[in-house]
């Protein structure tokens, strides 16, 4: 299959430039860490970026070490990126020396521009993308919440998160979710390429970033919220050609009334229906997420299971007490979402009975082995035949930490976490694990982390596991 | 409407002796906590059982300071309610004795029975049947993990957990899922009347409970989990009754195919499609759940959010920074699950205008509030603006409290919760929160804990807040 290169050589660099930029200026820098501009310059400090950082702000002085410069101009080093964040009626002088200093690209934080679609603000949109053209930089915003790089430990926005080194990227058209996504990924051990809130889209839209994405070799999976586009035939014809090679998920803001006409003020885009995007996402390849919590489960699996379709799913609860209904709950969710269960094989049925016997448990799949009463060896032997099992590529287990708690000691539990991947490892299956987090968050949060290091899916429900795994298998049909 | 009584005078109190018993034997009791027997009778000693206790085993001895009868028939003192853990072949001797003690109601924790499907079992249920009959008592099981009351200090099962009391009923055909429903409870806030594993339902079956939870005054809510019936017309047609006085929640298990083969081997009970008992169920007015977390989320909004229709929600996000994309997904799931987001009244934008100003904010539902940057006041006359809206009902919050604690320090936060809390009900709106746990695990389980004392029914995400929304405006669309 040939797959068309989407982006030229020179746009290539030039994103490469705005996403590991050598040096940037935040304008509207300050020593007040409450106002954006402040927050921004002291987030880059504080997270260690690599490359010259100058602040520029009218009133001088210095923040900290560093020498605040009046101008863009004043500066007398190469300026790849920037940031700007002051109020909008300053921004075309800035931009007047952005084109002097040769920059790259320029992310506005400054909102108060199309979306609120009176005719100055658009007007002076228009103005500002002349400047563009005529000074050969891209402009990210404005109306954007910052650009995010954790390789060249560059933060995203003014909230100062960093994230992971990973290879997810997201494009988003709104700031939170941005932030919220970096956060969601601290505690599921996801790693980001790139991101970047892309506010209005004045310059650089959807389908650009899409491309540059498409091409940049640090990221394996590209992640969209997206509340509308200038041309949506031409973002589902990049989407057709970009999930060839990787995957591409779609979370469409402003589906319903209210949200559409919240996005409309929200990033003066042209918000369409659900039902006619939901559907053109599919065909062109795209995984379509109905919620933000199916986005995020969705990268988990995609970045931690084998790539490859599900042929069989075993389930198994009651690692310590308890399970049978669990077991058979969770089966029925991924059942209900197309995945497949498939009945063990008479070799592995002989194999259970002869560990957890006949009474009181269900020696089929799912696999409930309460009937064992957490006895780590057959435990083990149980996982083994389950795993074992030629009609099975994931085993999922079922874990009630509460329980576990009450039967073993927090390094027992410890040690069943790593039997388990261990068994599963010495049967080249995959493991995912479902580990709700009520009742003891912290040990929930820990053992996440151990089981992240490993490798291994975490989901805190069986109904968001189902979800997470139905879209893996969706996209593996597509390739 | 006059509904019809669903339970004579007779079986009612032969129920009260069951639940609230005024003494208890525990059969196969001992003192290793370990085993089943032991667990159920230490359990009942440590959560303060204010009853008769007496321990039976037929070695004899003490448990602790209690002598250990060899026989029920020994007790010198009336028994109501007998907990068997024995092997089965023990059973028919404990039950003569029962007949002979004159007992309520025999719990059978022990296994083996029907649910295995030889012959050799079942002649024994019946056997079991004829001597309960005979006796004049009831049977609870066999394969049961318990009968749970908090309010008599009655915990559930060999894991002792007691929950606490409140006005929720559970009828659970899955001993894991009536510990998994307390579990969540204790950390939701969920109080619960009397919870029942009913195991194999040899005597008392899910229509008995059904007809007993309806009368009993300790119970507004009733949740099943069931995976078959004997007799499924009765079911349907008695929860058609028991809808019209208290809502009746149905989690189906062994939908699928292959949980409809645990199902089988898990209880003995006849699985029928998850199409026909779908369908069914919501013609007798029933709530049907697709799975675990919207069965604890609907009890969470049926608990605390007033009786009615809900007309009109308003979601707010952006209490300090980003809120936009957040606010637009939440309403996005509301309105796609049926929920009715109106817009503000011209007289309510105003309000929002002159608060919030023009730039960078969403003057609409869904509204984000990020723009005032977490000001206090200018939140406090946001919220008091959305909530005092004549089209608005319940103010749906989304908090972020990862970024909200990065401006504000713990307690601020508390007092923002507090000024939530008072502004809804100034306004006399009611108030539902999503907070998602994430990253700040024991600060979102405290807060959560802070909100649910104040009746504030709490989220961790916008997909479970909407369909427990969702399944509260069913319920009160039928009545």
């Amino acid at each position: 299959m040939v797959v068309e290169t989407l982006i030229n050589g020179e746009d290539f660099q030039q994103f490469e430039a705005i996403f590991h930029p050598r040096s940037i200026a935040v304008v509207g820098a300050s020593e007040d860490p409450v106002r954006p501009g402040g927050a921004f310059f002291q987030n880059l400090v504080t997270a260690g970026f690599k490359g010259g950082l100058y602040p520029v702000n009218l009133k001088g002085g210095k923040i900290g070490e560093y020498d605040v410069y009046r101008h863009l101009t004043d500066i007398p080093h190469p300026v790849d990126l920037v940031i700007v964040s002051i109020p909008r009626d300053g921004v075309l002088n800035v931009l007047e020396e952005c084109a002097a200093k040769r920059v790259k690209g320029v992310n506005f934080f400054t909102a108060g521009f199309g979306e609120l679609g009176d005719a100055r603000a658009r007007e002076l949109e228009e103005h500002m993308l002349r400047l563009a053209r005529r000074g050969g930089f891209r402009i990210v915003g404005p109306n954007s919440a910052g650009i995010a790089c954790p390789s060249c430990a560059m933060p995203i926005g003014p909230e100062g998160f960093l994230g992971q080194p990973g290879d997810i990227a997201f494009l988003s058209q709104s700031g939170s979710l941005s932030l919220e996504l970096v956060q969601a990924g601290m505690r599921r051990g996801l790693g980001f390429s790139k991101i970047v809130s892309l506010g209005n889209g004045l310059d650089l839209d959807s389908p650009d970033y899409l491309r540059y994405f498409a091409e940049d070799p640090q990221t394996r999976t590209i992640a969209m919220y997206l509340e509308g586009v200038q041309d949506g035939r031409l973002l589902l014809r990049l989407m057709k050609s970009v999930s060839r090679k990787k995957p591409v998920l779609l979370l469409k803001g402003g589906k319903g009334q209210a949200g559409l006409a919240a996005a409309q003020s929200h990033t003066a885009a042209m918000a369409s229906s659900e039902a006619i995007w939901k559907a053109a996402a599919r065909q062109s390849g795209a995984l379509w997420m109905e919620g933000f919590n199916e986005l995020v489960d969705t990268l988990v699996a995609l970045q931690r299971l084998p790539q490859g379709r599900l042929k069989g799913i075993a389930v198994v609860s009651g690692l310590a007490d308890g399970g049978g209904g669990t077991a058979i709950v969770t089966a029925d969710l991924l059942a209900a979402a197309g995945l497949n269960i498939p009945q063990f094989s008479s070799a592995t049925r002989d194999r259970l009975k002869s560990v957890l016997g006949a009474v009181g448990s269900i020696l089929q799949n799912p696999l409930d082995i309460s009937q064992v009463q957490g006895r780590f060896q057959s435990v083990e032997a149980a996982l083994a035949a389950a795993s074992g099992d030629s009609h099975i590529d994931l085993v999922l287990i079922y874990e009630n930490l509460y329980t576990l708690s009450r039967w073993h000691s927090w390094e027992r539990i410890l040690d069943l976490n790593r039997m388990m991947v261990r068994v599963c490892r010495e049967q080249k299956k995959a493991l995912a694990v479902i580990l709700p987090p009520e009742m003891m968050e912290t040990r929930a949060v820990d053992l996440e982390g151990e089981l992240s290091r490993q490798n291994v899916p975490v989901y805190p429900s069986a109904e968001r596991a189902t979800k997470a795994l139905a879209q893996l298998k969706q996209y593996y049909r597509g390739t």
